[in-house]
This record gives structure tokens, sequence and C-alpha cells, in this order.
């Protein structure tokens, strides 16, 4: 846990005031930069004390043999793990003959600052040696997002009382030491030294490294560059195999400053030569270097600008979750912004848990949030699943299906699930993609995607659906033993979510076919099969225990044993670290939502009734041991009208790694759960819907915020929504189209420069619903806010 | 597979014509020797060429790591495997300076015999050096029923045609090479060297060597000593860490024989000392060296005698069947006589596969044989399960239930499956063992065992069952989640059998409370939860299909999509191998009998219609992918009329090793299929059951048979049945109490001297339930019986 009073509640930035040593590995994670090609830890520039050294290029794994004691058919055999490539944030300091090391010596102050609008990590300490000298270190890094192959530090040095000699080393260095990690399942495999050295070349200032993975043969190559300003300073340049390293030295008076700027760039690839490798990114730090260091900063300060132009949500009477919603989309758009056709790992790229690998999170939390406010990023991200189409249609065949069957998790495309029940079975990740593409399409109209990767994104997918299904003699179509998004249940007949999502996506693939029957008939179908995913959608069973009156997860599930919530005590949770996965799937407890995902993700599915019935018997179930779930229930809870248990929830969302509250921050940062605060927010307390290209809201403020506004993008306009306690007002900026919504089910239609203003209706007071003994959310007001 | 023409049909004996190295590994399981506790294959006495070399001493394993893709909790970090222990069945033989090789040289002549009535293995050879110097070689070995540490041989060589000089080695082996084998999961691990040295010794013709595994901490040790016939032999002893050896020379003029018999000790312990075990080898083979070669074959016979006496089962019509009806029942022997409070594995000790785990197929499949003609191994069986009663209350804890949780696979008593869908999950394993005490006591009315272990095993799995099932708003007790034996199916509610089973062993258990309050006491039971116990059996679910009018194998089973049969060729069999568990599990497709056992298992609970239906609609489903499935088919397909395919089925069952139907012959026997055997008489043909008390035939012949006699023990009773075409005659020998049986359903008195003839009723003619495409069995008449 990061203490309470870790950061102040600042609204653009995440300011932590003193150094605890103890916390690293968390802060690494939360202060870490990326642009979604490459990721810097928050690790000190001088590299020691560290929780987990990491620097990661989005893509560059390396493979493994996956153990089984009994394989299966169909059971993969090598995994992916992201590694560690090569360190460019090392800058190493000597005062006389003092290496500058926090954990010795005084510190006298350090503060680092997470900045969302300038997109740097700075970092200002001052540090008294052993020996009696104080100096004031002070950096400021970034990851760029104009210039994707670059991040740059600039780092300064100042003896404060007396003279100094110091020494500065600026380094590359390749196969770092890593700490060995535990054998939670939900961790990363470490593999040592996993780049094997190809070239090292160094000159003035200048060096370049370049490595290349064992197994799976990727080439990583990083150069760097400096400019220094000191007076008299003396400079030396050397590279071996897996280190380069520019060395400054000069004696200081007090006063004066040894100032450095480092220009880093990285290259990976698959197929280029080393030369053209080399040169790609010496070139990539040639043009940094001209563009300067100041250049950068105005250059990412302009991005981050335009950003929070189209994206910002701010909100008043809580100064806390202010922060946390700025911080949690800065990293979504640092998960996201350059991922550039390649995937967008669970923990973007500020750690390596999960093995650095994607999973449906992105299409179903982090997707729904760029495509309102960097849709680019979206288009992005679905073009790195069609780049992976051919890889999903050969597992697909693998598995006796049609179509394509996307992995449950990978890096590269391979499905790398260790356990089929909760990775391969999981084959709603095929319907969720096929929902980030209609969402996407309706978003934005985008038509050259809609009429290319669209199509073929969703024929695939339809195409699994259709024959993972069947009909029964009854007429109806079945999609038996599959598991749905709740990990606590597994290889269950008809899970609802799936279902639902399956005719979504047999839907939309016909649509797309009789939309653009020329692509179509390149994938070899059109009206014939696209009728027959229609009658299968048409047929799909929808469980429903008419006894309950809710809707059943899967067929079955309302019979179930309840789990004994009552006899299970705080430790033991998360369950699946205590008990057996036979006995969470039989009986009825839900790690996650699944059917209140569903009213989420396919509302028009479900009557108002059957939401508040529904929630309020799932919330009695659901014990929230993954990050996904709050933000879900979080919307749920403010469409049926539980605003206070919304909020509680969207807290613990934000707050998720901020505050470390599921104590694994310092893997990674839960980039979908941050998005996921995105969504609690605007969908849930916004309301926003976005279905069949009608956008409709439902906007309502808990107790303790007086204000809420945030803009989305939609077709190329900024629609900015402000919401008070008993109004909401819809506007567009000059030049925009005119935008037709719905206002709590009142058509309003938006023209720019027409704020329209409407009033919010009163809400009836229900009785907040109840999660098992142990599990409620922490409330707001007592969690501090 | 081994041709055809392999094995003469003999009535009392396997005889192998001539040597086919290439079938060497599957001939050495069928040849051989074993009394439960030592096992040894059938290798060539000069130990090369061999298939596998096998040495086992029931009980001794070493440990492996279990490796896990993702270990979920309750998964074992670490497996049993059974290891090669010391070779004492070598004997190498120079014949001038040519060592005698079947490989080299010509073989004139080789025959082998095992011999079910003497319990001996011979082999008879005559080979020409490369040299031009013709030998007879003669051997006969046992693994002695009556001393059951010991093992010997009777090993001569004579020159046929001129002198010969001739050295025989006769030899103890620790760590013999072994081959690689493949990655089939059906095999077993390698552990190479699993034995370390901890002392040899050598002197006038007699060695030992004693060994401990790395990790088990198990201790081994092997005795031998020898007598040697033959004019001016010369011997010599020596030993080494791993080798102890008998070198004996003469100089032998045609028709002067070396004869040789060598007598070896074997011995085991997790606990006692070096010196303790040396000297229990050591005395072992003192005694049988007194007992000598001739006292140790009257032992043999005189044991076997017996057993036949008992068990024997007799027809006229296919001497082929006979054969393997008689081979059956010797291996079966063979891996139960001695096992004495140590497993009973899958494969006896014929070979190292499957880990040399035992599983449920030694109470469902090898105890009911045992039960009835040698009841007292039957008792030691489960002697084994009482003794890791302990270790399956830990692993019951482990999973949050009560009770016992006996594992899916193991050696020693902990659970060592490396899948837990197809593994922990089949809980019905514990049922297994709790009918097989029923059957046990019922058959015999052995009260100690009854009012002592018998409780013991009934109240512990009753527990478990209690705690793993619930009882639902509506009263129905619910068993969710687990896998019956079908093992394409898994982590289903409510599979029939397993409810059906388990209601069976909770009412059994409430039974025993009420019998023997004492020891019930000891248990912390009585009354009140035997209630308990009686209510959840009353309100045990037993899923009914109405639609079809057939049993589903358990919920929702029948609504699957039924499995591609006509789109699956010949070359995906078995389908586990070409097919993930994923598709296998969502679709209506058999591996085994489950239903169609539980109609079996549970007679009662099926009217006669019902077992024809069923029997029908599972037909069309079965795979017969598992060796256990097709004497179960046979029982049920006899006694719903269908004779003919129960012959067919029975032939499967009866041939499995002698034709190696499965191809795997070589990694050890199909215990349970050999087993089956009897099944498939004995219930199947003859009808028998014994359900409370009961015991009942009704027997009827397919075409192919004229006469089939049987013997049962019965409460210390042998009666002897014998069917022929129209008329079945019960008898009992003199000395026996009455007892009361039914044929075809009529109450019958047999008492001894007076033996009793009742007329077969006719059976309606029924038209033969279908199977799967290209999985009917093969017709008996086209397999040549």
């Amino acid at each position: 846990m990061i203490s309470d009073a870790a950061f102040p509640a600042e609204p653009w930035r995440v300011r932590e005031t003193r150094l605890d040593p103890g916390s690293l590995p968390q802060t690494e994670s939360i202060f870490a930069l990326s642009n979604g090609h490459i990721g810097w830890r928050g690790n000190l520039d001088e590299g020691e004390p560290h929780g987990i050294p990491g620097s990661y290029l989005n893509g560059v794994y390396e493979e493994r043999p996956l153990p089984w004691a009994e394989r299966g058919y169909g059971d993969p055999e090598s995994g992916e793990t992201m590694i560690n490539i090569t360190n460019g944030k090392l800058i190493r300091l000597l005062v006389d003959d003092e290496p500058f090391d926090v954990r010795y010596g005084v510190l006298r102050a350090h503060e680092r600052v997470l900045d969302f609008r300038a997109g740097t990590l700075d970092r200002r300490a001052e540090w008294t040696t052993p020996a009696g000298i104080t100096v004031r270190v002070t950096s400021r890094r970034l990851v760029s997002f104009t210039q994707r192959a670059v991040a740059a530090i600039e780092y300064a040095v100042r003896p404060l009382d007396g003279p100094a000699r110091v020494a500065v080393q600026s380094e590359l260095v390749t196969n770092e030491q890593l700490p060995r990690l535990s054998g939670d399942p939900r961790l990363s495999e470490v593999i040592e030294n996993p780049l094997r050295h190809e070239e090292n070349e160094a000159r003035e200032g200048r060096a370049t490294l370049i490595h290349r993975t064992r197994s799976s043969k990727l080439r990583v190559a990083v150069a760097m560059d400096h400019t220094v300003k000191c007076p008299g300073a003396r400079q030396y340049t050397e590279s071996r195999h897996d280190l380069a390293r520019v060395s400054v030295s000069a004696v200081l008076e007090p006063g004066e400053t040894l100032r450095l700027v480092k220009f880093v760039g990285f290259g990976w690839s698959s197929v280029r030569s080393l030369p053209a490798l080399r040169d790609q990114v010496e070139g990539a730090v040639m043009i940094a270097a001209r563009t300067g260091w100041q250049g950068l900063l105005a250059e990412q300060r302009a991005y981050l600008d335009d950003f929070w132009d189209r994206a910002d949500v701010a909100l008043e009477g809580d100064d806390e979750m202010q922060q946390a919603v700025r911080f949690a989309l800065f990293h979504v758009l640092q998960a996201g912004a350059r991922a550039e056709e390649q995937a967008i790992p669970a923990k973007g790229l500020t750690g390596n848990g999960y093995d650095g690998h994607a999973f449906w999170d992105s299409e179903t939390f982090v997707l729904p949030v760029l495509t309102h406010t960097l849709p680019a990023a979206t288009a992005a991200a679905l073009g790195w699943r069609h780049k992976t189409l051919r890889l999903a249609q050969d597992r697909a065949r693998e598995l006796g299906l049609t179509g394509a069957a996307f992995p449950w998790r990978t890096i590269a495309g391979k499905e790398c699930s260790g356990y089929w029940p909760a990775g391969t079975a999981a084959f709603h990740v095929n319907a969720d993609i096929a929902d980030a593409v209609i969402r996407y399409v309706d978003a934005t109209c985008d038509q050259e995607f809609a009429a290319g990767k669209g199509v073929d994104l969703l024929v695939n997918t339809a195409r699994l659906w259709h024959s993972l299904g069947h009909m029964d003699p009854g007429g109806n179509f079945r999609i038996d033993g599959v598991t749905g998004p709740d990990e606590y249940s597994a290889l269950a007949d008809n899970n609802t979510y799936t279902n639902l999502m399956a005719q979504q996506n047999l839907r939309a693939a016909a649509e797309a076919v009789r939309r653009h029957p020329e692509r179509a008939g390149d994938l070899a179908t059109g009206e014939h099969e696209a009728a027959a995913w229609l009658a299968a959608a048409d047929a799909m069973v929808i469980p429903w225990d008419d006894k309950l009156g809710v809707h059943p997860q899967a067929e079955g599930f309302t019979q179930h044993q309840e789990w004994d919530f009552a006899g299970t005590g705080p430790d033991k949770y998360p369950l699946l670290l205590h008990f057996p996965y036979f006995d969470l799937y039989r009986k009825q407890v839900v790690k996650q939502a699944d059917l209140v995902l569903a009213m989420l993700m396919c509302p028009d599915a479900f009557t108002s009734e059957q939401k508040a019935r529904n929630f309020a018997y799932y919330e009695r179930l659901t014990v929230r041991d993954s990050s996904l779930s709050a933000a879900v229930q979080s919307v749920i809870a403010a469409e049926t009208g539980h605003l206070e248990l919304a909020y509680d929830y969207l807290a613990e969302s934000a707050l998720m790694d901020l505050e470390d509250l599921r104590n694994d921050t310092r893997n990674g940062l839960h980039i979908a759960a941050l998005a996921g605060t995105w969504i609690a927010l605007v969908q849930g307390l916004g309301g926003m819907r976005h279905r069949g290209g009608v956008l409709s809201f439902a906007p309502r403020l808990p107790g303790a915020l007086t204000m809420l506004s945030f803009t989305v993008t939609v077709r190329g306009r900024r629609l900015r929504v402000q919401v008070g306690k008993n109004q909401a007002t819809y506007r567009l900026p000059e030049g925009s189209g005119p935008l037709d919504i719905r206002h709590h089910g009142t058509p309003v239609t938006v023209r720019a420069g027409h704020p329209q203003t409407m009033p919010i209706p009163p809400l009836p007071a229900r009785p907040r619903p109840g999660q098992p003994p142990g599990r409620e959310p922490v409330k707001r007001q007592e969690r501090g806010g």
C-alpha cells in the first residue's frame, strides 16, 4: 500500500513529496512514462535502489516453453514473455568519490512530479554525501508522443555549499540483473539475459547497442546522443557488449551546474537487417537532437493540450478524484497513443505483470475510452488484431472451428494461455473485438476501416460463433461449454454475456456483408452465409430464471450452491489463491462483472426492471477479485439509481493504483481499471450509451460532486457535457455540424454555439444492494474523498 | 499389433512359437510375471534386445516436480513415478567368444510359454553362434505367489553338436539405461538413474545391492543366491555400486549341461534401516534356496490349482476366447494376489504406463473379480486405501471439503493428477471405493472388516459427498461441477453415475453407522449425521430427459450438439489426440461407458425399458477411446438382449493385449480390461448381480458358445455355474452351506451335492443398436473366433 498522504490532491499532476524506498516498486509503475511504443518505469536516474528495473518496447518478447504436467491437444507449447530491454534511462553521478545513492549520506529533499499536461517526470533532490558535500540534482524525462522512437532526459547537478568534483555517467545497459519474483501466477516469468549481443559502437557522446533475442529472433537497437553544458567538462565515450557509456567530469564551484541532455532512440524488428535498424535508431536520435530538448518539451505539451481538449473530465467536489481521473486518462493515453498495430497490454508498458500480455481488457475497457478521445489509437489497436488475423484463423482451424479464434492472452498474436478453461474457452474475446469494431465505426463513421479491416474482423468472428454454437432440435442456437468474463465460473452452457455479444457480432457481420459486398466476396461470403448468421442470432438462447426473475449468468448458474461468504474470512481473498477452481466453478460466486457487464455492453437486451433485479442479485455474489469489475458495477449501479454505490465503485477503480488497492501495482498499472474510471464517469454518472448510431446520456451526480464535465469525440465533433445537480448542458465548439443525442430519453439536437441545457429528472430512492460480507466497496467519504 | 497367428489357441497357456524382435515391447508385457509385489517384464534373460527393461516393486516410486504453465490452488506440486528397480532377471551367456544375442548368428528355434497353471515363463532356444557352434538354452522363471519377496530362474545351456567353452553371468544391475519415450500423456515420465548406491556385497554365489531413491527416500534391497550344477565349472562372485555378478565358466562336451538356479529376493521400505532391510532380503533368499527350485515350482502349482478351482471360467465353442479368458484371470491374479496394502496399478506391474499409477480401475474393475475369486486380495487392496485415509482427509481439507477425497491417480496416496478437470474433479473415485467396500462385505460377510476399515471408508466418503453436494431451495440434493467416468465430458452438474453412486455411498454409510455405533463414535458420527446422509440420498437429483425418454449422462448433456462422427476419419481416434478437450466436453460424444456403467453398478435405479433405451442412445455416442469401456458395454448389451454385440465387446476386452488392439500393450497390460473380460462373462453372459445381499443370475449364451461355466466364491462357498444353450446348472461342493440365489428372477436354493438345473427363458429379438460410424466393435466371427 502507498500511504494515504503520499500524493497531495493536485489537479494536473501526481507529486511525491518525499522518497520512501519501500514504495519504489509501486511508484516506478505510477511514474512510468510511455507512448505505447517505448515504456520506461519510473526508476531513479541512478538505477538503484529499485523495485523492478523496467524498459520495454511494445512487441519485444522472448519465447519460452510452456510446461505441462499433462498437456492436451491444442495446449500451446510455448509462450511469449515481454522482456526488459536495454536500459537507456541510466545516469549515474559521482560526487567526489561518492556515488549518488539515496541509501547513503543524507537526502535533504526529494520530490518527483508526474505532470499530465507537460508529459514529463520531474525530479528534484538535495543530497549531502557521507563526506559532507551537498548537491542539488534535478532531472526531467519524457517519452515523446510526437517522436515515437525517442525518449529524452535533462539532467543537472549543482553543488550548493562548496566546490565538488563530479562525474556523470550516462549509460545504456543491456541484460540488467532482475529481482526474482514469487510463484504468483498473475506475475511474470523472469527470463535471464534475454538479449544476445550483435553490435556496439561509441563515438563522441554517441553510442549504439544492437542485440537480438535468442528464440523469438527479434533485433533490438538502442542509440543515444548527448548535449552537455558545463564549464571545463571532459567527456569520454565507450562501449562494450552490454554497455555503452558517456562519462562527463568537471570540477564545479558552488552555483555552477553540469547540465546534460540525453536523447535515446529505440527500434526493433523481426525482419529488418542490422544496418537498417542501426540507421533507424541513429536517425531518430539525430532528429531528436536537432529538435532539441526545448523543442521536444514543446511538442509534448502541444500534443497533450490537444488531448486534454478532446478528453478531459473535470469535476468539482472531490479533488482527489479529480487528480485520479486525469492520472487514469494520462496512463490510458500513454498505453495506447502510439502502440500502432501492436497490442495494448494489460499493464501498458508500466511493468511486466501478466508477462506483458494483452487480453480482452484492451477491447472492452481501453478502446471505449480511446474511441471517444483518440479514435485513431483505436483504429491502430484494431489494426493489430487485424494483423494477427491469420494466426487467429490458424488457431480456429486447430480447434476445429471456422473463422478466427483470437488468443486469450498474447503479445504477438499466438495463444499463450497456460490454462485453457480460463483461456481458450473464454471465446467471448472474439465478440469483444467485434464490439470494439462496431463501437469504433459508430463513433467515427470511418468508412475506409468499416469497409476493409472492419468487414474482415466481423466476418471472421461471426464465422467462429456460427461454428462454435449449434442449432438444437428445438430451433434454439446454443453456445455450450464456454467461459464468460467471470473467471470463477468456467465451461458453462449459454453464458448470457457471451451469447448476447455473439448475437450482436453475428448481426453486425451480416450487416457488414450487406453493406460491403465486394469485400465480402473477397472473403468468400455473401447473403447466404449472412442469412445463416442472422438465423443463429435470432435463435440465440438467452437464459432466464423465471422463479427468481433474473437472468442466470449461464444455464444452471442460479441452481448452484451459494458460496459460503459468511464463512470466508478477509484473508481468503482473492479466492483463487485459497480455493481450488473446481470449488469456485460449481458455486454461485462471481469474480467480476459478467451478467452485469452484459447489461452495460448490450443495454437493449434488458428492461429497466430486469436490470435492477439482476444487479441486486449479482451484487450479493460478486467479490471483485478482478480489477476489471468495480467500474462495470459502478455503471450499472448508476443506471439502476444507486449513485452513492456507483461513486464508491468509481473511487475503487480510480484509486486502484494511486492507493495500490490490490497490492500489486509494483507489477504495473491496471490499465483497464484506469480506463474504467472514465467508463464509470462518462457511461456511469454521465449515462452515455452509443447504440445503433444513437448517442444518449442520462447524467446524474452523487452527493459528493457539484459538477462533472467531460468531452467526447463523436464523428469528428468534440461534444462537451457539463452536468450539475439539476441540469446538464451539451455544447459543440464552433464549426461542428449538429448532433442528435438523447438526454434521459428525450431527443436533443446540439448545434455549434448553441448549448442545450436540460433538466435532470428526480431519482426515486431505492435500497442500496448488498455485497458479500467484507466485500462491500469502501464508502467514498470513508476513503477520504 | 501382434500378428494374429502369434499365439496358438491353447487353453492353459500362451505360447510364442518364434521370436519377433519387433514385438518384444508387447511380448515383454504379455509374458510379465508378478505376484503383485514384484513385477518382472518378460525381458529376454540376456537383457538385449529389449523393448523396455522392467523390474518393479509395488510402491517403489520417485517424486518428480509437476510442471505447470499456470498452477492453480490445489494443483499438486509433485508427482510420483514408478521406477525401474535393480534388474535381477539378467543372465548373460558367452559361447566361446560370442555373447548370446538373438540379433547375431542363427536362431534355429525359439519358443516362450506362459503357463497359467504352473505360473512360470519358459523359454527354449537353439542358437548357432556366428562361429558355428550350436547351443540349446532353456530357462524357466517364476515370481513366487507363496514367497512374496522371491523370484527365481532355472537356466541351462547345452552344446548340441560339438564342445563349447561357455560362461554364464548372472547379475543384478541397477540404474539400467532406459529408452526415451514419446510425449504421449498416457505414457510415463522417465527418471534417469533413480537409485543412489548405499551398499554392495558379494561372496560365493551370493550378492546384495542396496540403494535408495533420491527424493522419495525409499530404500531398495535386492539379494541373490545360486545353485550351479555343472561338471568342472568355475565360479567367481563380485559386486560394484550398481552391479553384482556371479560368473560361472565351463567347457562342455555335446550333451553336457550347465544348469544354474538363481534365487532373487526383493525388499523395500521407507522406514527400515539398511541392516534390517539387508537381513530381510538375504533371509528371503535363504528360505527360497532351502525350499529349492522344485519346491518353489510345487508351491506355485498348488497355489494356482487352488486359484483355478475358485476362479476358472471355462467355455466351449471358442478356443481363442478360452485362452484369452484364462490369460486375463492369470494377469488379474498376478496384479492383485500379493499387493498387500499397496495399490493395484492400472498396468499391474507389467509396464510403466501411466507412471505406474493406480486409478478407480482398481475398485471398479479389478476388485469385483478378486472379490469373487480371491476375496483376501480385495481386503488387502481396500486396506491400502484405508492406509492412505489420512492423506485423503488432508486432501479433502485442502479442497475445502470434509471426510476424505481419495486421489485420482497415485502410487503412495497423494494426488498426482496433472489435469484437474479429469483428475481431482472426478470425485466418483470415492463412491467407487465405497462400492468396493459394500460389494466385498456383501460377498464375504467379513464382519471384522465391515466393523473396522469398512466403517472408516464409508463414513469418510459419505462425508465427502455431503460436503460436495448441496440441498437446493427446492429440496433437491445436487452435486454440481464434477466429472464422471466419461473423460470426454467434464465439470458437469449432476452426473447421473456419480449421483447414483454417491446415493449408494451415503446410504451404506448410514447403515454402517447404525450397525457399528462404537466405531461410528470413534469417528465422531452417529444417528444425527447419518440422518443427514439419508436425507441427501433421498433427495439426490437423477437427471431425466422426458422428451427423449433417456437419462442424460449429466444435466444438459442431451441438449449438447452431437459430435460430427460422419466427418471424423478413422485416423482421428483416439479423439483426445486430435481435438481439444473444450470441444469434446461440449458435445455429445462419450469416451467410455458412463451412464451405461451406472446401469451396471446401480441396476435397480433403472427399469428394463430405460436400460434398453439408454443403451441404444449411448451406443450411438460412445467411441470407446478408453480400454475400460468395452466390457461394460458388453454387460449391458447382454442384459438388454444383444448377445452377439455383447460377445463382440467381450472379445475386444479379452483380446485387448493379446492382439495389442490399442497399440500400447508395450507400456503394460490393461489390467482393468482384462478384469473386464471376467465381468463381461460372469456379469454379462452370466448376468450375475449382487445387490443387497441377493445374488442373482440371468445367463444366456451367444451363438458362438455351446457352454460357459464359471465359479464364484460367495460367503466362503464356491458356487459353480454351468450354462448351456437352454439351461443353467448351479452346484455347490460338498460341505458348503445352502445358498439362495435367483435365476432369471426365479428364487433358487442351491445345496451341496444337489445341483439345480434351471431353464433359460427365450430371448425376444431386438434390433442391434448402432455405434458411431467406424467405431463398431469388430464382429467376433470376423476377428477369427
